[in-house]
């Protein structure tokens, strides 16, 4: 006897795209529970089969290029990064991907500022959606209105905010997929019963002092990505 | 002039030990925030260079081996899984590594069943320790003691509980090694303001039939452990 409920079970083609230097964790945090829709196919999506360096060590090996990725996703994800996230902006290839996929993806999805992609894609236009904290009034250069939220559903839209969102964005998505309670056993697996032992996850908790120097740190990003959108409209 | 406080900069060398079917997201988190010591070296280490293959297309690149890694370490840490950490548990050469680099390691750490692979290298003997809600029980295997909670320190050893506890384990790591700020930063940064959208992460909150089944999946990796450490013990 199988102990796993059929209704658990699917049959989603999911492509997560990849690129050098982005945040790891806004994909693999999602992976993670993505991987518990049974029946699932993951493809992890970039250029070539080359690693993508994500930075500090860390190297993800794609499954599949822009070109051998099924046309049909059930779920299009991209995550994000910041001097990454600018050079994907500026890669046609990766845009035309987006573009691409996204216009026939059930499912159009994206954590941290990753959803600048999707906007920069033309994917975003007319909706409502979130990003990272940083990037969230960026939105806006491309047509999508800005959500102070972290995880925001607009009919096919479902765009999630900063890095560790991913999770909860993810969850979000498994509980429109599946059973109620094969989204309850995806968090117990997880043990996702978060306790922070700090308080300063958002620019309203965190110290000034730390939110000016964050801002400072990302301050050429945000130039970067208005100006990317801007040559865009042109 | 430089944005960055000047001790926020640091030099620790970090080894993350991977390998085939572990739970990614349970280095991956710890990744990111362990990012944040700026300055720091992070290699991630297994027995050769070929990917290491984490399950539904998700493959990372070694950085170091075994033989190459670092022979002393500021934070050596392990993750978990369930069959990959079976597997590794009966890896002699993984558990010879942990046991050689954790005897010198200024920090010996581990998220989710990770703690299982530091018991059976000898490395919790005598210490208060925790581990996945289902792996908890099985730490006495080790000479440990089981502690309920999210995040364990215990002199040097600091265990994080399952998969998503990786975020409060190296945030909280992070806190030790830097100023409060850079730690604030790093939380910012990550926008790591949690929102499950569901309350079912820990076997208190999960509907009983939810935890039943998961108990039912994981029950062969329940017994495989315990079988494990009693011929370690022989």
């Amino acid at each position: 006897m199988d102990i796993i409920p059929p209704d658990w079970k699917g049959s989603e083609k999911i492509g997560i795209v990849i690129y050098d230097h982005m945040t790891a964790l806004d994909v693999i945090g999602p992976h993670y529970f993505l991987s518990k829709l049974l029946g699932a196919d993951i493809q992890f999506v970039s250029h070539n089969l080359d690693p993508v360096q994500c930075g500090n060590g860390l190297a993800i090996l794609p499954t599949a290029t822009f070109e051998t990725c099924p046309r049909d996703l059930d779920i299009l994800l991209v995550g994000g990064g910041s001097s990454g996230t600018l050079a994907a902006m500026r890669d046609d290839r990766l845009i035309a991907f987006l573009a691409d996929r996204g216009s026939r993806a059930k499912w159009v999805t994206s954590v941290c500022t990753g959803s600048l992609l999707l906007g920069h894609a033309g994917l975003l236009r007319g909706y409502r959606a979130t990003s990272h904290w940083i990037g969230r009034p960026l939105l806006k250069e491309f047509g999508a209105t800005e959500v102070d939220e972290r995880v925001v559903f607009d009919r096919n839209r479902v765009t999630g905010a900063g890095v560790s969102a991913g999770l909860d964005f993810a969850l979000a998505l498994v509980m429109r997929l599946r059973p109620l309670a094969a989204a309850q056993a995806a968090q117990l697996f997880a043990e996702y019963a978060p306790n922070p032992p700090l308080h300063s996850g958002t620019p309203d908790e965190a110290p000034a002092e730390v939110l000016g120097i964050a801002r400072e740190m990302l301050s050429d990003f945000v130039s970067g990505v208005q100006e990317t959108a801007r040559q865009g409209r042109k």
